[in-house]
């Protein structure tokens, strides 16, 4: 920088660790995926757009209760005003920031959906980025279990508006949570304890489980884990509980709860929530044998105070939950102050992730290029045509370009090919006396190569033919439709 | 965080300084000018999307030349893994590292656009903000004019996209710089400080920029402005140049600025280059007539080394540059190093500037709400039912909510007048009975309170009326067809 005859530095390009590219195909499809959870949430529900920035106050970003990997999640820094920024960890916050600052000018109930990017110091995994797009729906301002219904209905709308049709979406009440603590005879705040225990059902089976309960054991590794030191007559209610009929036929489910919790007052309400909330969502249009109440789902996040669920694949069921919510009443008390909470409901999705199982779905096949004919330049002098050409086709509505980079034929055929682009013209001194133009059927030529046995189907078509001048639109419409 | 029985800190609700919440009005408004974006450069041109990151290592973001408001401009810290990171200032610099890094996969010419969002620390001011949406629009790997043209023509075809017609193309060399540091007989790099004096000819007077290229003078307040120290020879040779004919008649400004330098072969180069292209712009389909050869044009970015460009909109002249633009072929040398640049031409703008000049032009008037219909809460035990209602509704496409809050009927009401929701619908025992549904037209409402005059004109509409529960569908078409 400083002198003007030092050599330049010569900087390495490099993408920063856990950091993304996004190639074409996959920008493509996630601008489309964006456009269909607009026109969900904003055509057909009604929901209104608002969007925050990506920096925030530091302290304006963390929960009530800041976890410890939360802390360590968000990017942070000292700006040149010393102020303590940071880069937005999830929407909730921002949210919860806009309402309580709003207070006054905001018409409640809000109900407000945003996709942004966000951003988490995690440790990099296939498809787990540090910067990722994150889709949030809520409604803010609404006790009524409509409101939680309609998040579903929304939820069920924007997967079905991607084609995603195959997906179970688990509903449970997180006081169950503590109702089980108390239940079982120990403080309520051991419910949520006991709640990452069961959490492992499906990783170990119940002996282990009840270790966990208990004791604690050495694992395989020899690793020491720490039991919870329930009792033996705890750890035999948590088994009846998780004998119970679980996500299964809901009515089920929540009538055997009820006869084995009826004693607990919290329970009950927990139960009476599930029930109140099923029949909406069928009535929001959603296929009630796709919801099933789960009485063990758990739900990380520590802010929810009522109804919570998440949607899994059911033909990825490894992949985990894909979308997940719930209520949470609290969540601008630490602006507004304890007690001044607003009753609110929503549900979040990292689209990265929808793209990713998509992908693994193999429901992704975005092209690389949109462009349909490659107006090829055989004759600098005549550039002017050329272009003129291609703004014909563009005006008719075909996707059209000149190509514009260096070479022979041979390079630009090569170019349209590896775009994947259908058809290309060439116009050369012979063509533009005789009025006419040269079509390349590119298609056509990657078929052939790469069917060679059902060659015969394409015989009657040709790969290269001509065209009168005048007809250039009319020609390449019908090859384009298949003619 | 630390005792469970400290009182959890409230914090102030606040909005970074420089930042912005973009309501829902203004959120749609460029959701909608992204699409159009897209559509322009993905469906009509086959210009492909490619997204970076918004992190970058610093050391990738600053140009080749880093100018000292650049050094200042990036946010930028040290990561958890002691690297130097900032977030983007724009988008050339990722792109530069795009190309550098994977110029082997890459197909080129690589026609790409991107829209994102880039941070600044500039002095805030009304309707520039430290966090703004850039839209991008390049063209890598391409010497030939058509791609300098093709660009102009993408910005002319999203304007016009956005309903934005009345505006002028300003077009330069930037060759014309060092042509004339060359011709006036100073070092060729004396241009450029030249040409920082010639951009304030429109706030100052000739006789002004004379004294500015001569000894200095002292202003109006007293301070001291430096001189370039050039020579009356020199100075009257510059004034020559200022009296060409100039952002007129095209080939009158071209034609007699050859005659004026004509004896500088880089001068002549620069000319040669503008008279190339604008047939080409003409050819891709651009108005000639809103295309003006601007010989004085600078454009601030340092790394132009041909044709640069800029769009000014007529009907807001104050405005300055909405869009600009222009090649860069020595952009990734700084990657791969000096003498290996890629010929490049591209253009970007701020989204916001452009929906800031929307607004001025009164062209922005995007509702709050979508929605078309509420349904409201008489009775809370018949919850499924008003939701059932809506999902009629949105089933045949027509925008619906329920009301998710509390509150009478009045309350209600309130909150779809504060939406702009025009028509509400309230159903309570009698009606249910009945068999019937009550419509109030609320945006009629609105009509006949604001303008009490023009009355008779709605006297035949009903404000509230009774229609069959059977016909809800058919009716609220008609109604919200204006029937």
């Amino acid at each position: 920088m400083g002198k003007k005859d030092a050599k330049p530095k010569r900087v390495k390009p490099r993408l920063l660790k856990g950091m993304q590219d996004s190639w074409p195909p996959l920008a493509r499809a996630r601008r489309k995926m964006l456009a269909a959870i607009a026109d969900v949430c904003e055509n057909r529900f009604g929901y209104l757009p608002f969007d925050t920035p990506v920096m925030e106050a530091r302290e304006a970003l963390l929960g009530p209760e800041p976890a410890a990997e939360q802390l360590n999640s968000i990017f942070h820094f000292t700006n040149q005003d010393d102020e303590e920024v940071g880069l937005r960890y999830e929407h909730t916050g921002s949210l919860a920031r806009v309402v309580s600052l709003y207070q006054m000018e905001m018409t409640r109930p809000f109900r407000r959906y945003q996709v942004g990017n966000v951003f988490r110091w995690d440790k990099p995994e296939p498809g787990r980025f540090r910067e990722f797009l994150q889709f949030d729906v809520d409604v803010i301002g609404a006790a009524s279990a409509a409101a939680d219904a309609e998040i579903i209905a929304v939820i069920d709308a924007v997967l079905r508006e991607l084609g995603i049709e195959n997906f179970t979406i688990r509903l449970s009440n997180r006081k169950l949570l503590n109702a089980l603590g108390e239940w079982v005879g120990a403080e309520p705040e051991q419910g949520r304890a006991i709640y990452r225990v069961i959490d492992k059902l499906d990783k170990f089976d119940r002996e282990r489980i009840r270790l966990e309960l208990g004791p604690g054991l050495v694992d395989d590794s020899g690793d020491p884990i720490r039991g919870l030191n329930l009792t033996d007559a705890q750890i035999a209610r948590i088994d009846e509980y998780l004998d119970l009929p679980n996500a299964g036929d809901n009515q089920a489910t929540l009538a055997a709860a009820r006869e084995l919790l009826g004693d607990s007052a919290l329970a009950v309400e927990a139960l009476d929530e599930i029930a109140e909330l099923l029949p909406l969502i069928g009535a929001m249009g959603v296929d009630e044998a796709a919801v099933k109440s789960d009485l063990w789902l758990a739900r990380g996040l520590g802010y929810y105070t009522g109804p919570v669920f998440e949607v899994v694949l059911n033909d990825l069921p490894s992949f985990g939950s894909i979308f997940g919510g719930g209520r949470y009443d609290g969540l601008v008390e630490r602006f507004l102050g304890k007690g001044q909470g607003i009753p609110s409901t929503g549900a979040s999705v990292g689209v990265d992730r929808l793209l990713a199982a998509q992908t693994e779905l193999g429901r992704l096949a975005e092209p690389y290029s949109n462009t349909q004919v490659l107006v090829t330049v055989m004759d600098k002098a005549r550039l002017a045509d050329y272009v003129a050409l291609t703004r014909e086709l563009r005006e008719a509505g075909i996707t059209a370009e000149t190509y514009l980079g260096g070479g022979n034929l041979g390079k630009q055929l090569k170019y349209a090919d590896k775009l994947g682009i259908p058809l290309a013209v060439i116009a050369g001194e012979d063509e533009f006396a005789k009025g006419e133009l040269s079509v390349k059927d590119l298609e056509l030529g990657r078929k052939i190569a790469g069917e060679a046995e059902s060659r015969d189907e394409w015989q009657e078509l040709k790969q290269q033919f001509t065209i009168p001048r005048a007809d250039l639109v009319l020609q390449l419409q019908k090859r384009l439709a298949g003619g």
